[in-house]
């Protein structure tokens, strides 16, 4: 019998979350079978297990910050890639079990990251309400039904078309543009092509014995002229000021300048982790100085090599 | 009648959190009057409203790090100033209602952060568990006696002295040396008095329109021989790529090389909040170079001045 | 008697020199008596002990680079201030006495820094020529009248006007565009009024005991925006490796971004000689971002006094 | 009949310099015929055309500075190596025709580099003497002899056993541990080996183009740990303000950090001149960080590769 590899694709269920409107972007994963997770643990391990053959988390909001959960899974997780990006606009509506007025509303169910979201919302529409955590917004909607003590539940829209629940508000996120970057991961260690909008990911641990540490870091790019789009600081977890950077920078680990700004990460740094070079969501094109092509850093290596036995 | 002034003092409650302990190391608030509040907005807001003298919160974890809503809180309240800091080792128990056996949980009631500090041993010990997320570790405990769907929560040691349950597991951090830092907040200009021993605590908004912005940013630090003890990115929320940084530098605003660092900071960013120069909970005397001593800035300001009309 | 204020100026003589061409350009040295001396020393000393009021003295030629003797003079002078800087394009004549053919001419007097300009013509003109040193271009002109070994000088343009000699050649000088840069040293200690088009003269030491001190020293000005139009080594001169950097950077004392950077200089340097703020020969207005205008130094002044007591 | 190599060795001449007194210092070149030259450009010309092996050149000095004519020189002979360094004490004494008093003494011939050095003395001693220069040491003192103008000489000790010269004065260098730095320059591109106390010189040109070059150039070092001894700028010579720089950094080519810091050279800079690697004269060993040890650049690396197609 032919061996049959496994297309499964995992997100962070339920239906209907954020979390799958990313994977409805992947054209690859359209016709595969999908599988739902409970939290970015079991994504991950999924991709690790084989299980799946990748996995949609959620990788930073522009709300909320970096997703402390998905930094950290990938920080002890060294043989995943990220091979995409995906971009998902992020509304909220505020649900309740049918019958309920939005006066009446006095707990609110909510996962951490979208009732931050709606903070100002509810706080000049419901100043007097109280918060339950919920484990995602798909959970918090559905929660209504069991016996909670929340009156009403934040949830993304079109959750009304999954479970029976008045909208009691709609777009009451504060900030019109948010959006939420996700990243496709996969266990795969083949490079995504060069397009010329790509972007590099790492995770960077900071030597404890120095400081200007993290200004030396930095330097690494800049002085080869890479940009960064994200640099988010987490705790390595061992003592209060000892920080990993997870970083995203312009530009692909093929294009040299980013490789050679790798090596000198490598270099300074007691501990790289590669995440990978992936096409940007955006595809907006990396722009930088002539300075810092290709065939500057070629033409540099041929004349070092002149001068070398 | 004499007017009354306010001495209360606000923590995140219930009793038997972190943030009390934090709290009852404060000599002031020593026999005044506590009071418990449900989240850090509230207990910014009972300083800002006058209704506390002071509020302790916490602000970051060694194993978590930066405290998002804190660090988001001050950030909008600018009004506000960090008077101390004191640390709070940080430990776990297991708890569940009288009778549960270890082998009996399946679902688990824990704040996010305790949870995520737990992480290793739970999934070492219950690899099948459930998680509900709690507003607070006590909370979390004090749910097991409502209708709750979970088997055992993740609490503060001595829990039981205040609750009838049950310790199933002790000692379930991650980290035995896990602390959690806080600070004491309070609507006084006044500064603290100069120790030696001191830290200042800043919000610095990165410019947008310049790369290189960060590195420019550290540079105001590092060229007045200024070291960091916290640098924490957060979003500032409008758009993705927009950051804000929480940063803690080693110093006293009354310290040369701070203030003219301060300066520098405010220069180059469109945005710095002053949230204070206070004692260092570990009271270690700040060590920098005699380069950098009070009297070389003064010398420096001196000589300027006799070449200046 | 009414006391009769000194208003000599002193250049390097003798008639007919680019010095005196530069001298030619001031206003108000114009109807005044010139006193033509020998060498740096002897001006700068006429400016010390008051028999001269200023003297114009070359600091920087576009070919042979700063003018050693000069700068060495300034920093041991330190109560000398440059008050204003002039242009001289430079050329050269090749003169011999009448009669003399170009192919005869075998040993050329010339001062060292005429000759070097000349290398290029006088290689491939005269391949076989022979050099001896003179004190100065008109010297060396002058003393083909002595008992001169040479058969030819090299000289200023217009050197025959004064001279009965011949001009075997013209534009002999390696680059059509040199030119020569000059400044007034006076021992006021008035500064010249702010233009916006205006230069800041210093010589920093630098430490001895620190790698990178230069590349620190570099900084105080490119984290004020300042810009450097002359940087130029000179050997303290107690051990090989001990250097003092004479600089020119742009804007003027009383612009906040250069005040502070002077600020900064002195705090890291061993010795900083302030040698004036002055009108630029060129006019050129100094171009800077608006982010280091004087309003952002004065803000934040206003702020930081603010949380100070 | 058999190619005989050419072994010659050029010295700036006459006999008795500090420059033979450099070559005295070679062991390779002890039994081998040594030719005077008279200039820098001479001593470089025997090397090129072949007609000498090697050349000894006269490049920094500790009282003086770097020596123009031979920064100059080296940056428009590209096709040279200095392959060794030498150290030679410099001291000066004052000469005479016999009978002549130091009381008599009113013009002096003397190289302006050697003049310099002994300026103090001669002020003090002599404040009212003028100044012949000269094309050396001993051309200063041998032209006693012509008729010359001068009624002393600035010269090497040992001048009188060449000469019939009384010496009127010894020591008459303002600084008793002044050195004169030479250089053996070969048209060879084998390296000599790596010894662990090893010095590389380049010549470095900045952009025109961009402010802060200079310190993008100097990050080039400081981020892979080398440290300078030397570094002197030189007119480009095409406009005002036009650099280049003439750097020794400590190491060797074959250090990884040093040819990692080359390519970052030679990416940033539009023209870059290895002049070589060699042993320094006083036999230091470098002194550098173990994170800037080869291993670190190797393994790097070799990480990078597993990262690439």
């Amino acid at each position: 019998m032919a061996e049959s590899p496994n297309v499964t694709y995992s997100f962070l269920g339920p239906v209907g979350t954020f979390t799958e409107a990313a994977l409805a972007q992947v054209p690859e994963a359209q016709g595969k079978p999908w599988r739902a997770v409970n939290n970015v643990g079991e994504a991950l391990a999924d991709v690790l297990t084989g299980r799946s053959v990748a996995a949609m988390i959620a990788i930073e909001n522009s709300v909320d910050g970096g997703v402390s959960a998905t930094q950290d899974a990938l920080a002890g997780a060294p043989n995943l890639r990220i091979i995409g990006e995906y971009l998902v606009p992020v509304n909220f509506v505020l649900v309740a079990r049918p019958g309920t007025a939005l006066a009446d509303v006095r707990v609110i169910n909510a996962h951490p990251v979208a009732y931050a979201q709606c903070r100002t919302w509810l706080e000049s529409t419901l100043p007097r309400h109280g918060h339950i955590p919920a484990s995602s917004n798909v959970a918090a909607a559905a929660s209504l039904f069991d016996n909670s003590q929340a009156d009403a539940a934040i949830a993304p829209p079109g959750i009304e078309k999954h479970h029976d629940l008045d909208v009691l508000a709609t777009d009451i996120g504060d900030n019109p543009n948010a959006v939420t970057r996700f990243v496709l991961v996969s266990r795969t260690t083949e490079l995504p092509a060069r397009t010329g909008a790509d972007k590099t990911s790492v995770i960077v641990e900071l030597p404890e014995d120095r400081s200007g540490a993290l200004l030396e870091m930095l330097e690494q790019f800049a002085t080869r002229g890479v940009n960064l789009s994200l640099i988010q600081s987490r705790p390595i977890g061992d003592a209060l000021g000892r920080y990993r950077f997870v970083i995203d920078a312009d530009g692909h680990i093929l294009d040299e300048r980013v490789a050679d700004a790798l090596l000198g990460l490598r270099r300074s740094s007691p501990n790289v982790i590669f995440l990978g070079s992936y096409p940007r969501a955006d595809k907006r094109p990396i722009e930088f100085t002539s300075r810092y092509d290709d065939e500057i850093f070629i033409e540099a290596r041929a004349w070092l090599s002149t001068l070398l036995p």
